[in-house]
Formats: C-alpha cells, structure tokens, sequence
C-alpha cells in the first residue's frame, strides 16, 4: 500500500485537522469529528447537512462554507458517521428555522441519519430529510437498497445550499432537493481499485487490461467486467444508460459533469469531457453547465463518473449562485 | 497503461478541445495549440505567457484567464512548445505593451522560448522573459542546467497575472517575476511513476516499498530512492531542504502550497498539509496563505510537491486579487 499516511487509524483526524488548518477562515472540526462552517449557527437560517464515510474528498467536508453545507458528518474511511456525529452537526447549525440532512443512499446512512432526526426532533429541532440514490449502474448493491447516491449529491448540496443562504424555508429546501434527486442521474467507472487505508490491501482485483463499468464509489461492483476500451466508447457507456434513464430529450439544458475518481488526471478528464459533448450534441442535448475535476472521490481510484442535471432556471439560477468551500468556490 | 484516453497521439488536442469546451467564457484555443483568453489581446494591457509540455493540467492552459496568464503554448506530453507557437501566443496577446514569457527552466523550453522572443521582437514586440528554477532537489538534471522549474511557476503566474491585471508595465511585472523566483523554493517526491501516453510504460520503474525523493514532474530522479516513510517524516524531508535553502527563518511569512501530483488523492494532501504545518509552526515561520490540490501535476503519478514562497505585503495582495480561470478562481 504506497499512501501519504502515518498510521492508518490517524488518517480521517489528520486529514480533519489539516483541512482545517487550511481553511480556517470557512470551517471549524469539532468534536464528534463534525465539519461545521464557521459562522454557524445563523439564526433564522436553514441549516444543511450531509455526512457520510470519509475517502469520498472534498465531499462532504470540503463543501462546508457560503452557499453550501453548514456542517458535514465524516465517518471513518467508507464507513457512515454514527448518529452522534450527525446529532451534534444538526444542533451545531440551528438556527431555529430546521435542518435539512442530505442522504447518500446507504444503508448505513440511511439508518444513522434517521436516528439523529429522531433524537433531534426530540429536542425540539425541526428536521427534514433527503436520499439521494442516483447512480443508475445497479439497482440493490452492497450496502444499498434501492440506487447508490453519488455524484449527484454535489448538485444537490451547491443548490439546496444556494437556496437556504437565500433564505428559504425547511419545506422549499427540501422540495427542492428532491427536484434535484428526480432530475439527475449518475454512473461511473474504475480503471483501477481503491485501497482502504485500514485494510491495506485494494477492495477488489482487477486486471492489467480490464476495467469495471457501474463501479460504485466504495469500489463496489458495478454492471459488468470488461476489457478496456478507448475514452470514446467508454464514456458513451456511461453516457447512454444515463441519458435513457431519466430520459433526457432532445432540447433539454443539463449540467455536465464529469468527476475524477481521485487517481485520474485532469487531461484524462477533459478527454472525457469532450466525448460527452460529442454525445450530448448528436442526441441534442445542450450542456449548459458544467463542472470537470474531483470532486466525489474513492480515494486512490483511476476512474470517473459522470452526472447530468436536467436545468431549469431555478436549478440554474441557484448553481451560479455565490459560493465559497474548500472545495467549490465562485462569486466571491 | 490504463488511461481515458483514444489514440496517444491524440491525447493533448482531445484534452484541448474538451478544456476549451469546458470553459468557452473564460479561453479559445487556436492554430497551432495555444490557449488564448477570450477577450485578447487587450489594447494597453501587458500580455503573460506560460507554456511548457503538456501533462502538468491545469498547468498551464488552465491558468489562462482573467488575471492570471494571457495565453498558454502546451506542448506534446512532457514536451516542450516549439517556437511557432510561443510566437503565436504571444502576438495573439500583444496589446501594445509588450509580452512577459514565464518561462519553466527546461533546457527545450529555454531555447525556444528565446528563439520565439528573437522573432516577435522582429516584428516589434517587446518580449521579456523570467525562468523560474525553484527545486531544491537537484542541480542539473534530465533536461535541466541548474535548478528544474516546478510549482513556484503556479505562484509566479499568479501574482505576475495579478499585476497586469492591474495595468502594471512591462518593466515593473518582469522584476516583479524575478522577485518571485528570488524568493521561491520546492521540492517533490514520487511514490509511483508517471505514464506517458505515446511511451505505453511507466517513465522509471519503482519497487512496491520504494519512493523517489526530489523526483521531477517528467519523472527525472531525484536526490535518493529510498523505503516508503510515514508522510510526517516525508514532508519533513521535503520540507527541511526548502527551509534551509533561502532560508526561511523565524517570523517569516510565507504561502504554503501542497501539490498533488495527479494521482494522489485530496485526503493524503490534506494530511500532509497537516504535516507541513506542524514543521512551519515548530521553526516560527508563518503561514499566512495557502494553496492545497492538484495545480501542476505530471500525468498520473502519485505523489506530491511543496513550494513555499516568503510573502511581503505586495506578493499577498497580489495573491488576494481576483483570479477567474479553470484551474483557479476566488473574488469572482
């Protein structure tokens, strides 16, 4: 295992206490280990949070700040936040206007998150809460019922995020994230596995010469095992199931974006990029936004996903809104 | 070689034509490769120019844009820009008061780079030039007489971009760039090799337990090859010979700038961020900025840089004003 570490087991505090460290003028790390912006609470405000295992970098973490999160639930290394984490985070960002959680579609997340609500409300915060499950690879995975949530999750957390600093209420957030789970679609690719830190060893074999199409952001399987192709056919894989899916018409605006797994380069991504435009073009489909680099990672992997958003002008509106994260940032 | 890549021969007018797809408010790329801001040449304003082999994404193309680099020259992979473009670029940006050529010292970049100077200077340009030679790692190297030119180059452009911006003279942004240079220091480490395209193999080959220290972003050797260390002790040996080197000294302000490589992911940087910070804060120099994330990478390797630059009161709010480029954007 050939990592920038010292002891596995110190590699989410340390990453924690680094971020940090670097962007202090955004975020503050608090104990449980929660993300949580700088300025929370804001009275009056929406709070938002999302969480999830660790690996994923700069989501969710990195997407604390102006116009995004209020605070992020980072649990260790692919593993979800425990109900305290996602407890604290919720209380360390009311406002007194409710909290909205935005859920990655695992199981373990999806059962910790309802048990922070439920003590939260408990306490007299009011608390909604979203799944995103927008990888359309697989349906029923490990660790998940139903559609993994993936790189649509970044979308969701810019917009919904875009509209709580503008001020709207619990319900239209949550509205709100929703029309952005119903609009958007995902899948991915990996060229090599990840490697877990703790386990030392890659989370599945692959070969010199092979390639895992559907590949979840855990290194969990996807649709099939195949030998490698070039960047064109490759990306129409991914392209097409997405586009089919939803379905995606003719004339439709989308935001494109194509998303580094985290051991891909930047020109590989742009190669991508302009297969999808080619595609996107031949079956009319007009990029009107788009977003090229890492951003919902699995560590270590070579590979990369890709995330349409079917626009409108409020979908719009809000993505161009200011933000400022480690992660993300325009406007400002 | 596992890459998102059609024909290697392709790879660097594919990555073009997806970055200039990608960012069409922002760039243009034209005849022969050269990445030109959309609104060039500006009348009065002083043109800044990069270039260098492509493979260092968003190094240099994706650093052209509102105050930063007028144009960029992207050579093949890992080579350098021949003359005609850099003369391209630089009549493409020729606003009336002459042209800055930041040039990487590589003995290929060098020569063309003062051949291209030579020809605009004929058609009446006035051309300057700066090299930047910020590695502390070696002398004389693979292509390289003295110093090899790395992320000092990211900081130079930056600043130097910023200063024009402003309107500021010819003379005055090319001693402006030379105090960069002058106060500039780096240094890498690989713990993989980089793949070029058109080669199909690893550039060096390296043992599972190894890593290269003082490596060069084409993957030239460093100082030693040695076993794999905790990432303290590793960004303690990067870090130590930057510091001794100009020296830094107690009370020094400085920006912190940890570069990924390309194959490394964000949770590794942040940890040795982490690192970083602990050695700058136990020898009382100061970071007042910083800069963490992949901004001149060498294909996929994995592995990372730091370049530490000593601030003053001009180089930070040079480095504060707005930038709006692909690769880097704040204050707009």
């Amino acid at each position: 295992m050939k990592k920038l570490i010292n002891a596995p087991e110190d590699v989410v505090d340390e990453a924690l206490a680094g971020m940090a460290a670097a962007h202090a003028d955004l975020i503050r790390v608090e104990a449980p280990n929660i993300v949580v912006r700088r300025n929370a609470p804001r009275p009056g405000k929406v709070g938002i949070i999302s969480g999830g295992g660790s690996g994923h970098e700069p989501m969710h973490g990195g997407f604390v700040g102006m116009g995004m999160l209020d605070a992020a639930c980072p649990g260790a290394v692919f593993t979800s936040p425990v109900p305290d984490q996602m407890l604290a985070a919720t209380k360390a960002v009311d406002g007194g206007a409710g909290v909205l959680h935005i859920v990655k579609n695992y199981t373990g997340d999806i059962m910790n998150f309802e048990m922070a609500a439920e003590m939260a409300r408990a306490e007299g915060i009011d608390v909604s809460a979203i799944v995103i499950a927008d990888d359309v690879a697989v349906k029923d995975s490990l660790w998940t019922a139903g559609r993994r949530g993936v790189g649509g999750t970044v979308l969701a957390e810019k917009i919904v995020g875009a509209a709580a600093e503008a001020g709207a209420d619990l319900a239209t957030v949550t509205a709100l994230c929703q029309k952005v789970q119903d609009n958007v679609r995902s899948m991915g690719m990996a060229l090599t596995s990840c490697t877990v830190p703790q386990a030392g060893k890659p989370t599945f074999e692959i070969g010199d010469d092979e390639m895992e199409i559907g590949v979840g952001i855990h290194g969990e399987p996807g649709r099939t095992r195949m030998k490698l192709a070039s960047a064109d056919e490759i990306t129409d894989m991914l392209a097409t199931p997405i586009l089919d899916d939803l379905p995606f018409e003719r004339g439709d605006k989308v935001l494109a974006f194509v998303n580094g797994m985290g051991g891909t380069p930047l020109i590989e991504l742009y190669i991508v990029y302009n297969a999808l435009k080619k595609i996107l073009d031949g079956r009319g489909v007009v990029i009107a936004r788009n977003l090229v680099g890492d951003y919902i990672t699995s560590l270590d992997m070579a590979g990369f996903s890709i995330t349409l958003l079917r626009l409108d002008d409020e979908f719009t509106r809000l993505w161009d809104a200011p933000v400022h994260t480690p992660g993300l940032r325009w406007g400002v």
